[in-house]
């Protein structure tokens, strides 16, 4: 070790540095501090002219609220309009409604906002949210959108506290692998975008530009499921919480090109009501969190999208939840004769069949559980008394339908080890066979579309109106 | 709305599934439950055969710390070896030195573990890091790995912790992205893997097959940072904590193809003063809240892996850091011989210039401030009164070089695009252009590696050894 102390600084790193301190409008609301002095920095959102003063709206994106700020005609900018961002200082005082609003002694306009010159939201006016979706970079400055942002947060905080009070581990499920998991064939494949790169990396012959960087093909990843499997065969409980893609030429309102999920895996599960219990723990706590942490924010966005009273958020919360078998899922289908793809025993329900069923459930979520084998992927576990059918489980909700899927994964070797042959996936996926070979376990897990999480707590009925920036086919601005 | 009441269920799904509950090691050693009768699940670690009695380690991944299982010799199955894994059922007592062990009354095993059979890991064995990564799926089994993920899981918490206290709102930055951010041609781009998808999604003449999907070329992103910027100019405070990417031919012990990044970005900051404090209480605060709820892990992974006594994460909690200008650290490095490769002043610092002034400064944080322009992004704002240098800042620390870097951005619309022009930039970003457009405010961010923050921390040599699934060139497994 040498001597340390040289290090002579320019003054103005060690004066001030510690002593900024940010005051936000959350947290002038949730202190009321009345008659304190105070500067607050935002964008001017609605503005109304009085006789004497102006009323300006003030919004800094920390709350769904608004901090009234008063400001005498004589202190106003002329560049003080909608959309401008400016800095407040003044009295916190309560007006006669017995609401905080801050007299200004003085505004300072940071960056005009010339609604003419382009900037896509008049004030007073509300859009449709496939305009407003037009202008992905502006669109957190709405209040519908920058409050669906603040809820978006909310719940992924609320599903990670949900999993560590279980004392699950969050383990990051990697997005580039090796293996498409399912082998169904939509998934996106990756390689450098420098062709000279590509050149320098082939290492064999025959080797194609897809392959170079990582000596194989490598997807984006479709599911953090196997990876998972193997954690939860070292650490019993893990969960992921993460981006995975589709290569999917679907534009519907369920879909995207890259979405979140919550995935979780379990040890030491063997059966399909353990299963159950996990998943509706999960919903039904990370609800419940949501309605006593944020129902104010909440109910102002389900108030402005004018979200229906039938999709309410509390039927998350009542477990248990409705089970019924797939069989009988489809005696209650064919008695109906109101759909326009009429239900086929022994093939997948349809959406419109997974809304019926909840419907039928007066608008609550239901288990499909019990599920032909044909259905469900090579790695779900078949039900010992009845080889036809797998432990599987689907969780339909209201306004998406299938929120959630989930299995008992198959954990006999030999069994396992057969059907990858017979998938052709035997040499791919040696290493999760090898999982059931050493100090073996059972394990049961399940996925849950995280924006489609969002579409029923809120009822937003498209899924792109649930994420920051949503991607779908001939669709990835910025 | 329709009569709800039909449903009538196999009772096996309603009877048993609320009396589930599990007991993990980690609940007994917090709650002590000494003299009750206890049910565990796990694998066999160490094992020791005394006369009347084996003592078996049962590891359930759920803390570093593991339970003796104390086993009379006529309740042994032949196949409880080491790496199996069992279940025990008995009565928790108090051992001669105080602690508690479970005295079993019934063993079943679940998975044999033969060793001979291609286990890679004998009992009372320890492994070179390099080794143990060949065996990916199977590494978490290990006493050093799993304790790392639960250590890297208890660090994300912390940082989310951090930001969440000081009303940051947590984005989802995309993953995939039109923009390769800052040019730099280390991009990974993505197609569908299906040739036949990508035809049919063709929609113009001479598009290529990278371009179909997404109507232009998509990228994996290398910085969340131009869309944090979008969502500050509305929330204010924002961060992120996801994958980013790096197509780079780099073997090195600290880079990653796939790698996590802490990203914050902060309206209303126009100097380094506020950027620093705020990068500073990130990396204080976080480690503060690690050693005060983790210390017992990190202290027990610490010692396996042999850390150096040298990089005391405690170093990392003791504010203010200390700060030197590029021009300041080039003297101090001008005066030393002792480089591979000299320092050249304007050029950037190599990473054995930064370990040094690490070391120079006592293994303790040292931001570096004050950059030469052309060393930095097209982004970073030029200083005022010196047009040649920007607020630009590296922290470096002990291990790694530089954890952290970070700059306040350039906010002035008519110097952007010039900027953004001459790098041919301008059809490109014009969003992030025109974010200064209306409503315009400063903002300034920093970017952590995560992976490298987990180095810093517990004196990790090589990153493929902090992260459940490495991935490096010529290395996608799994």
């Amino acid at each position: 070790m040498m001597n340390m102390k040289l290090l002579s600084l320019p003054c103005r790193y060690t004066l001030s540095r510690h002593l900024y301190s940010s005051c936000s409008v959350k947290d002038i609301l949730n202190t009321q501090p009345e008659g304190c002095k105070k500067k607050l920095k935002g964008w001017a959102k609605a503005m109304r002219k009085m006789k004497e003063n102006i009323f300006v709206d003030l919004d800094d994106g920390s709350t769904h609220r608004r901090l009234q700020v008063v400001i005498p005609k004589n202190k106003i900018p002329a560049s003080l309009t909608y959309g401008c961002s400016f800095e407040a200082e003044g009295v916190l005082v309560r007006n006669p409604n017995y609401q905080l609003e801050l007299v200004a002694e003085s505004i300072n306009v940071y960056g005009s906002c010339v609604v003419q010159d382009g900037y896509p939201f008049a004030p007073r006016k509300t859009y449709h949210p496939e305009y407003v979706r037009q202008h992905l970079h502006i669109r957190p400055r709405t209040a519908t959108f920058s409050s669906l942002l603040r809820l978006r947060d909310k719940l992924s905080s609320a599903v990670r506290n949900r999993f560590a009070e279980d004392n699950f581990i969050e383990i990051n499920a990697p997005v580039l692998s090796s293996n498409d998991c399912e082998g169904a064939g939509e998934v996106f494949a990756v390689k450098p975008d420098s062709e000279k790169l590509v050149k320098e990396m082939i290492s064999k012959d025959h080797q194609s530009p897809m392959e170079a960087f990582f000596n194989g093909q490598t997807y984006l990843t479709v599911s953090g499921q196997m990876h998972l499997e193997c954690m939860a065969r070292a650490l019993t409980k893990v969960y992921t919480l993460g981006p995975t893609f589709r290569a999917e030429n679907s534009k519907s309102r369920l879909h995207l090109s890259e979405f979140y999920m919550i995935e979780a895996e379990q040890a030491f599960i063997d059966n399909t009501e353990e299963l159950l219990s996990s998943i509706e723990k999960t919903t039904s706590t990370v609800v419940k969190q949501l309605l006593e942490n944020s129902s104010d924010e909440i109910g102002h966005y389900r108030n402005i999208i004018g979200a229906s009273k039938d999709n309410d958020p509390v039927n998350m919360v009542n477990v248990p939840y409705e089970v019924i078998s797939y069989q009988k899922a489809c005696d209650v289908l064919e008695k109906e004769n109101c759909f326009k793809n009429s239900m086929i025993r022994g093939k997948p329900l349809a959406k419109e069949h997974e809304l019926f069923l909840v419907k039928y459930n007066g608008q609550k979520p239901i288990f499909v559980v019990d599920w032909p084998k044909d259905l469900k992927p090579f790695y779900t576990k078949a039900i010992p008394n009845n080889k036809s059918l797998v432990y599987a489980v689907d969780l339909l909700c209201p306004n998406v339908g299938e929120l959630c899927g989930g299995s008992v994964r198959e954990d006999d070797y030999d069994v396992l080890k057969e059907k990858l042959s017979f998938a052709g996936l035997e040499d791919k996926l040696h290493w999760y066979l090898e999982l059931r070979k050493f100090g073996n376990v059972s394990t049961a897990g399940f996925g849950i579309g995280f924006e489609r999480f969002l579409q029923v707590l809120l009822d937003v009925q498209n899924i792109k109106d649930t994420i920051a920036f949503p991607r779908w086919p001939h669709n990835c601005k910025m």
